[in-house]
């Protein structure tokens, strides 16, 4: 989704694609292996900034990356907040801003105690590596995570992969799931999008609306704040996605960091002046950052979560789009799997219950 | 301009073309000669269907792809209404659609006629291979077009290059000049976008206005009926361009016609739920047609011409960003020349005399 934006710009993209059949293979694609320094090195030859679609590049690649004096976006020291979710629960605290009572699990006892004073249950990540609900548990007893205190302490297990300890944080009471999305630029320059709602379904985000209704004031402020203090903190390059949640009380606690442009920042391709992925390309060139303003009140994003049990999305395209002509369907070009990302649909509008059907009922077709 | 669209829908999309260096390098190229039936027919292998991003593809060609059984869109049949002015006249004329009066002239005596019956001045155009100015001019005197008859007469030249005569049209009265675009796809469906006002400069369109000032009612329906009909009754499938004279006696007169996104629907990339190029690959594909709906109520449009002329596009990159971060930049990645179009701005809101002053200061950025 970030080659649109740099056609349009002008800008020369290459793509290190894990495999061949990769949604990437409309740009200049390499295959390569992006755990292999060699490799990583060999692709960046030529280029003017590296960045990144997810957050698994290890940190010895990025280091000898800047090492070999390429631009990389974000630098290795934010990206490493994103992703060591310790690291990121200690910067976060460190730094003032709002987040669930947590603690350092190195032993089954430590979860024991944390429990003890949490009301009986919490949630346990692993630190590294997890995404979409993977990595996450909500436990009442330390047995339930006790596979993966024994992969910390099995010496076949690299300590590199799991960060040396697993996190425990408190259950929040959470009336909804928000995300506010920025974008900060290396001269420092950043911008905000409208904090908008995440509608999580089995640990995965399902809709978004943006922005989030009845969150004008008070709730924006408080979540830009928070997103634009990370980014200017972290050094963070690039776009800066942070997933919130609106507690029972009121209050705005920080769940999730992803350095990337974020699924809940899709809706912006279709609903805002400058989509996350243009502005990623701009912040991480250095260049000026684009009107984040929306069209219309109302931006719906629908994801399509495992797809058809039979045929591809290409073969339900001419109904949906039949029934739903406003509709902006995004098809990846991956095969239909259960609960896989496969595609999305975006609706804008100014009624947000008509926008709401008109989305839903276009990525239905894509659903058996 | 068709690549990101396509990338969206999970289209995979092939170019044949014309060099290395064109702004086509990021879909899957192959490049080689449109004139050539064995290279097109190659090329064609495996594809639903094949289109064109100009009129300059040989009937020859066009009618060997349907032969071998390729879905050709537009059709040749319709495609040739496009590429030779004095079909395009007879057409239109059968039809009953207004046109300017015009003659087919095949001897200086026939101009000579023609500027006696229509006050000593009209335009003549080769029937064939004219764009942007090219192969028009306003005469008073058949002698001034002595080189096209010479090139008629002359049996080294190929009567396929030039279409045996050429066109004389009276020199229209006009108040400006619009351009209604719609798309028809093979089943049938016709959706159009507003007429828009295209502002020509040295016979070159130099800004676009969607929609055009003034048009709501008679002379938006007019516009509307006419690209219709033209698109119901040549069977014309994809995007149709009509561009039109709105006279200074408050009629609509046919100028020209293209079959294929065109310049003056570029602005519908930012401003319209469906862009001119998403369009075209919907009916190419007989896919259902999308909304025509715009976000804001005014679009404008304005052709970067030339460029620079020290260094490229992208060097003016940040000081245009900088200055209108609501402008949506596109930099076709060519080199400056003078008079080629190198790249566009779009700037869409509610206040048109803002619109313009915006998109106007972030085109100036790209030229000295």
């Amino acid at each position: 989704m970030m080659v649109p934006p740099a056609i349009h710009l002008g800008l020369e993209i290459s793509v290190l694609a894990e495999n061949e059949g990769s949604s990437a293979r409309l740009a200049a694609t390499r295959v390569g292996d992006y755990h292999d320094a060699a490799t990583v090195l060999a692709f960046a030859q030529g280029v003017d900034a590296i960045t990144f679609d997810h957050e698994h590049v290890p940190q010895s690649v990025l280091r000898a990356l800047v090492d070999a004096g390429v631009a990389v976006h974000p630098s290795p020291e934010a990206l490493f907040v994103a992703q060591d979710k310790l690291v990121m629960r200690q910067r976060l605290t460190d730094l003032g801003l709002p987040v669930p009572d947590w603690a350092r699990l190195e032993t089954p006892a430590d979860l024991a105690a944390f429990l003890a004073d949490h009301g009986g249950r919490a949630v346990v990540k692993t630190a590294r590596g997890g995404y979409d609900g993977k990595g996450v548990r909500v436990v009442s007893d330390p047995s339930e995570v006790a596979d993966w205190f024994a992969g910390l302490s099995d010496p076949s297990v690299d300590p590199e992969s799991t960060g040396g300890a697993l996190l425990a944080e408190e259950l929040v009471e959470f009336r909804r799931e928000l995300a506010q999305s920025v974008a900060r630029r290396p001269s420092g320059e950043i911008v905000a999008w409208p904090v908008v709602e995440s509608v999580q379904r089995d640990g995965v985000c399902a809709e978004v609306i943006a922005p989030a209704p009845s969150s004008a004031g008070r709730l924006a402020d408080m979540a830009e704040d928070i997103a634009r203090t990370i980014a200017a903190e972290l050094g963070v390059t690039g776009v800066l996605a942070v997933e919130l949640f609106e507690t029972t009380d009121d209050r705005i606690l920080i769940n999730e960091l992803a350095m990337r442009p974020h699924n809940t920042g899709h809706w912006s391709i279709d609903g805002s002046t400058t989509s996350q992925f243009e502005q990623h390309l701009r912040a991480v060139l250095d260049l000026p950052l684009g009107d984040t303003g929306t069209f219309e009140d109302w931006s719906v994003m629908i994801n399509v979560l495992g797809g058809p049990t039979t045929g591809t999305l290409a073969d339900r395209l001419p109904a949906a789009m039949a029934d739903q002509p406003s509709a902006k369907i995004h098809d990846y070009g991956k095969d239909p799997r259960p609960g896989r990302k496969v595609g999305h649909v975006t609706v804008v509008g100014d009624d947000l219950d008509d926008v709401v059907f008109r989305a839903r009922a276009a990525a239905d077709h894509f659903l058996d």
